[in-house]
């Protein structure tokens, strides 16, 4: 770890940042000038203003993606501001690059302001297809995140919740494919309600799970509960826990099929709550950089499935296996909003891209460079499309 | 023109946008993910938390710049909008990057409050090396750019003002090389009060003119004068028109030395006008993409040395041959504001640029693709920044 962390420093002082703007044109010639700016370009922005769709033709508003934060939730990191923020969403850039062939620019906020935050967006909306919201603090960018679904007329994936959720669905349907367990018949609990929690959360009830339960640091989240609650662990409240369960995580997790850890806190799973849970346990650990148990710890414990959010170890459920992917596929359908039944088919399309052959304890995931995943995805996505 | 216009609509048709933004590693390895991204990336990130200088080391902040419009007057095309407006802005980050190896991205403002403008690029700013202001209408820009300047840690690059009064100083230098006339000895006249009128005037009285007036849609701006005033032309006022002369374009122009037209008004300039000016007269018509008189036309009326600010004539007087140099400038010299005697080097540096041998009536200005005009301003910049 760290040997990798100074790597990391000597790459970027090296590299002195990540990302470059180019032209799309190779070699810019003398005669393209007057094409490409003044005067021919007028000719293009008079085509714009004529027809307002030719946009999405004439500039690169189709691919360009702002990846916003605020700095407040940077990582395991915290609140550390929109500066030391950039390297992240730099990276991020890179790998919406890489993988899906988006053009996406950082935009980190001097402002962590929630109304400040949605008509800064709000203002920049002209250039982008999307918006990624990423690493703002939890509930303000759900309430952002509901507000500018309101307002734009592009859509906003928010990663921490969309991204994450779609991963550990993926993760989760494929260790059921291991171990022959059902959705509909398992005790989930999921240890953290912030923006990942209410993803995960919601995207599993929708995909079939009847039992789930979430946890906060006030323990259990029920229907009623009176502490630490806000609108979106209300909504929580209403639609998991069914047997108003109370307590602490090692009540809660008694009995339970799976553990899903994004609760930001290193070392909060036992050995003795693993060993507490049904035969089969499966342990997403996803917290990073340090997660909720170290994979060793867990297995030892008896877990058969571990998985974490970090590449140091097997099983990475990370999301960067979905965002550029799904993220190209948004800007290629124009979809408007990012709906509930898009994030489960990119979710199975991800987990059936490993073939029975392939898919096995250590590796519940395809690889991100795994070229399939897009071209599946893709497919079923374009299908979707056409069907609505 | 036409064909001109079809094949630019063509050539952004083709390439759906002008520009990429890409990672600077070429073939991203998988050990490099973990670097670039999580995990490795937080120590990065915590670099910058302990020391926030360092983020001109480790990210792309240093050599980002925003081109930020609202779309009110784009080229000669006035107010269009933000999404029109983009394929102006895609043109100037291509020709950035081309040219001053800048990193620059649109931001095109879904707003065209003076108020709202402010506060997104103050919340953008931690991105960005530096702002650019492009096309927004005046005297509101001026505003602007006055407020930020107060505001932003950051250098305010207004090209309107700051790059259309370089190259228009150096463009007068040249052609006094020619007709050796001397700067503190001419009438100047200066159709237009808007940003470039504005910023033009600031610049030549720093530069050494003395007898210079400004002349709007109401005539001669002079000290005293009441009808259509702000701020900007009682600063125009009180530091031009020495001899406080009222009337008419064709009245001030009389016995003049240099028109430089940034009106945006077609065929304003008669050649009758130019008839009535001193001996080798010097026309800049230099409105897009319809001047305020042809070259043609100039040339037939007696005026020695004209110039355009299109690319379809000879003697294109255009910022393009600035804002990517002295950019590239300000951005390796970590400046902290533009000043005037930035303005006055860089214009000096690109005039004498070109050798008197080189130095033509039809060619008062070196091309855009010279090598020789950044390596130039380098030097002089950082010794002048040095100097400091």
């Amino acid at each position: 770890m760290k040997t990798n962390a100074k790597k990391a420093l000597e790459l970027h002082k090296k590299l002195k940042g990540k990302i470059v703007v180019k032209s799309k044109i190779r070699k810019l010639r003398r005669s393209e000038i007057q094409l490409i700016y003044t005067p021919g370009v007028a000719a293009v922005c008079e085509a714009i203003y004529r027809n307002p769709e030719q946009k999405y033709n004439l500039t690169t508003k189709w691919n360009n993606v702002a990846i916003v934060t605020d700095g407040t939730r940077i990582l395991g990191l915290g609140n550390i501001g929109p500066y030391a923020a950039l390297p992240v969403m730099e990276g991020k850039a890179v790998i919406y690059q890489e993988f899906g062939g988006v053009n996406a620019f950082p935009i980190c906020l001097n402002t962590t302001k929630r109304e400040e935050i949605v008509s800064t967006i709000k203002a920049i909306e002209p250039v982008f297809g999307a918006i990624n919201l990423e690493d703002i603090e939890s509930p303000k960018v759900l309430e952002i995140s509901d507000e500018l679904e309101r307002l734009l007329p592009i859509p906003v994936f928010h990663d921490d919740r969309h991204g994450t959720s779609v991963v550990v669905l993926a993760a989760l349907l494929n260790s059921l494919r291991l171990i022959k367990k059902d959705l509909s018949s398992l005790k989930i609990v999921i240890a953290g309600a912030g923006s990942a929690g209410y993803g995960i959360s919601k995207l599993l009830c929708a995909a079939g799970c009847r039992y789930l339960v979430v946890v906060d640091s006030d323990g259990a989240i029920f229907k009623g509960r009176r502490k630490n609650m806000n609108k979106y662990k209300k909504e929580i409240a209403n639609s998991t826990n069914p047997k108003k369960e109370t307590g602490h995580l090692s009540d809660i997790l008694r009995n339970s099929d799976v553990f899903i850890g994004v609760s930001g806190k290193k070392d909060l799973l036992t050995s003795k709550m693993i060993k507490e849970m049904n035969q089969d346990p499966i342990i997403f650990s996803l917290t990073n950089p340090d997660p909720e148990i170290k994979p060793d710890m867990a297995k030892g414990a008896g877990a058969k499935i571990v998985a974490t959010g970090s590449y140091l170890y097997h099983n990475k459920v990370n999301n960067a296996l979905v965002f550029p992917h799904l993220m190209r596929v948004i800007l290629d359908t124009r979809a408007k909003k990012i709906t509930t039944e898009m994030l489960i088919v990119t979710a199975k399309v991800i987990a059936k891209t490993l073939t029975d052959k392939e898919l096995r304890y250590e590796n519940i995931l395809p690889d991100m460079f795994d070229k399939r995943i897009q071209r599946n995805l893709y497919r079923s996505l374009s299908n979707f499309q056409k069907r609505r």
